[in-house]
């Protein structure tokens, strides 16, 4: 029996209960942004930590922060091998509204094989999952094929504001070859996805400033600059006609899309006209030259989050308003650094704002884009995991948006990041229903422990960035 | 004597008991706005038809009218000669806040020579003026040197709403030479002004739709179409860098500035560093080749009168939002049509909407400029007897405003306008503290009553437009 038939052989046999130790875990609401909720988390991080010492964990900790607990385990009796972080989040979104639960949020049920509960999805389901391929292995076993880490964060959904202290703090006791985040989804039902790249953030709001007060549009208007004409006239020198940014150098360190990368892309067959229905378009609009997954994964943007001046009530006000203003967010990738994109920022605007006003930008927070390369050994030893498993292509993708962090993990620890998602779009994660496809949870259990297997193929030094 | 001294010395002689009676006038709270001053809009109508009475007009009456009564009398024994029709108003603006008056609205009260109290320069004091010249010509002569028609409104503080009907229904009874409206200013202190033109208005809403809701700038970012992006390309094409309205045809039938309006213009010794003190900017801005006069009395605008679309609200809020818009308005000068400008305006959003987005064109109220040809025989006279009082040229000019009812009354009425004007603008009409400067009182007085000599020169076909 190969490891992965016994794999097979001890989560079929153990179904049952793993389903519903997990009900158990899901039954605690632990809300991380509702402060009645201080207990529960509590006893979500006492649920993990006798979940791993079940698992055969050692060293555990709930490690407490400013706000809530983080949970530590490991096991380093592999020597030699690579040592992998595990990261995931214990903590939940709030569940309101509440009605339109078809079951108690905290009520797990399984209805056409799909679990329904707060955090089946994101993300106690898919830690449970690690924890339990750690069993399994040791069950097997009595050892681990690679060395692990694991660290579960009470405080994700509420944007981790004490996290990257505690790995600052910790860099020696979370020191690991790989990091693995099980927290995003597949590409679709059936097609499992590793996710390698996400976009990294930097904005700034601009505020135009006129005449000291509101004025008449008829006495001053033609005299006088209008701050929504020069607001106007900023936003609109950010692209051009075909879509393209118009801020000098803002390319300039953008890495090139390799040609297997765009290929990948493109055999995946994205399904443009779904999109449309699904967001209610006629036409995409986007930078010539990319498709639209080349356009929300791999290249940077420069969007105008909101507009506002003068009078926007019902009806007609003819004031020339003193004052106007947007808000800007660009999405970077790799190599751009935020800090210099704001830079740029700052140049364009000055370089293109109008007479007669005065133009002031702020800055808001900053994150790094972050790409493992899509052929780096840990990701590519990832997509084989799944395909074992799926009897499917692994597909490699990256994603549009900015999970921070992963570019914290990135930054600190500066590991490749492996995002192993098992979760589907669809599955209503920040909504009413949330639930998680039991076949992903059970093809998933089997794909974590033959990556376990995987990995230990490497010498420590080939997953090196 | 000739009439100027004689009207000197009636004017002086009776100058206490004139003010008394405007005092009264003054004392009469009629508020057009507030439902709760409903009888004193009665009362203040009683007071001019008792005034009408004194002064010697006839066939004197309260027309009701669906809101507030227009109060008509005439005088129309001067055969041969031409009909005058003043026009005016007996409500006032509501007095918030009232702890910001150093006497009470309507306690009207003089102190350094000028009069305080609501309605004291707009537009009480001014209608009272033309009473009095009747009333002193035919004290003195027992005849008018011309033929007149009063119609004092009661509404022009809430626009007017029934007074067009009215013209409309009464175009017979109120059929005369030129109209006369004293509801605006001089061009400054000791500098008596004719406005010979006013500007339209034209306007437009602007929606634009996305998707049908907001989406996630990250996830969608750079393959959607931002409805900003769109409304900013839209906003940004209207002019051109110099100031100038790039829409198509917009200035075609925009009468040309006469040499001698440029140089009258000119000669008015504008203080543009005053302007930029008074409304707090470090440099005007308007269409290249034009003063800013010239800019705001005779140029047409295209003015953005308010922007929104996303998040406005603190901080940042990565959202693509699925809609965006602005509301425009043209201020219009002659020969410009308000339907045709709307026309081009559509022409113009049709040719540079984006693509990716839905782009809807909404029309608001519309008024046509006004001019009386600054050379126009009613005009030059009244200068002329401005002159002849105030011992300084007379300022022709424009106002970069409109007032509709001016547009209303050339329309239907199709008669030459001539504003005469006697208030200050520092005089705080439609604020605390209104008052009028009784020096522009007592000459106003006897200019009025010279105009009416002036203009009994004229045959009547030679004031027509």
């Amino acid at each position: 029996m190969n490891h992965l038939e016994s794999l097979d052989a001890y989560f079929t046999s153990n179904r049952e209960e793993h389903l519903n130790e997990l009900k158990d875990f899901l039954r605690i609401p632990s809300i991380s942004a509702l402060s009645d909720h201080k207990d529960d988390m509590q006893k979500a991080a006492e649920w993990l930590e006798a979940s791993f010492q079940k698992a055969g964990l050692e060293n555990i900790s709930i490690d407490p922060t400013e706000g809530h607990p983080v949970v530590y385990g490991d096991w380093l009796h592999a020597e030699g091998k690579p040592t992998i972080l595990f990261y995931g989040h214990y903590d939940v979104q709030p569940v309101d509204p509440l009605n339109l639960w078809e079951s108690g949020p905290f009520d797990p049920e399984v209805r056409d094989n799909k679990l329904y509960a707060r955090g089946a999805s994101d993300d106690k389901g898919q830690v449970f999952m690690h924890i339990k391929a750690v069993e399994a292995l040791m069950n097997e076993n009595g050892s681990l094929p690679v060395n692990v880490k694991f660290i579960i964060e009470g405080e994700e959904e509420v944007g981790s504001p004490n996290l990257e202290k505690y790995i600052e703090e910790n860099k020696e006791k979370l020191a690991a070859d790989i990091i693995i985040i099980s927290d995003t989804g597949m590409y679709g039902p059936g097609k499992p996805a590793i996710c390698y790249g996400l976009r990294g953030l930097a904005g700034v709001q601009i505020d135009v400033k006129g005449a000291k007060g509101d004025l008449h549009s008829g006495i001053y208007g033609g005299g006088v600059q209008n701050p929504i004409h020069a607001i106007s006239e900023i936003l609109s020198s950010f692209h051009d006609k075909e879509g393209t940014i118009a801020v000098e150098g803002f390319y300039s360190d953008v890495r090139p899309l390799a040609d297997e990368e765009r290929e990948a892309y493109r055999a995946l067959n994205f399904d443009e006209e779904a999109l449309k229905e699904e967001i209610g378009v006629n036409e995409l609009f986007g930078e010539e030259g990319y498709s639209y997954l080349e356009q929300t994964w791999t290249r940077p943007t420069l969007e105008v989050n909101g507009v506002f001046g003068g009078f926007s009530g019902e009806g007609i006000k003819t004031v020339l308003p003193a004052e106007a203003g947007a808000k800007i967010t660009c999405r970077l990738v790799p190599d751009q650094d935020p800090e210099d994109i704001v830079k740029k920022l700052r140049a364009h605007i000055e370089k293109h704002k109008p007479a007669g006003v005065t133009v002031t930008v702020t800055e808001f927070d900053k994150g790094k884009p972050f790409i493992t390369p899509f052929d780096h050994p840990a990701i590519q030893a990832a997509g084989k995991s799944y395909e074992k498993v799926y009897n499917v292509p692994t597909a490699f993708t990256r994603m549009g948006g900015s999970i921070p962090i992963v570019a914290a993990f990135d930054e600190i620890l500066n590991l490749p990041v492996v995002l192993m998602g098992f979760g589907l779009s669809s599955e209503n994660f920040h909504a009413p229903n949330e639930h998680f496809h039991l076949e992903n949870f059970d093809k998933g259990l089997r794909v974590i422990g033959d990556y376990y297997y995987e990995l230990a193929q490497f010498a420590k030094d080939d997953l090196r960035k």
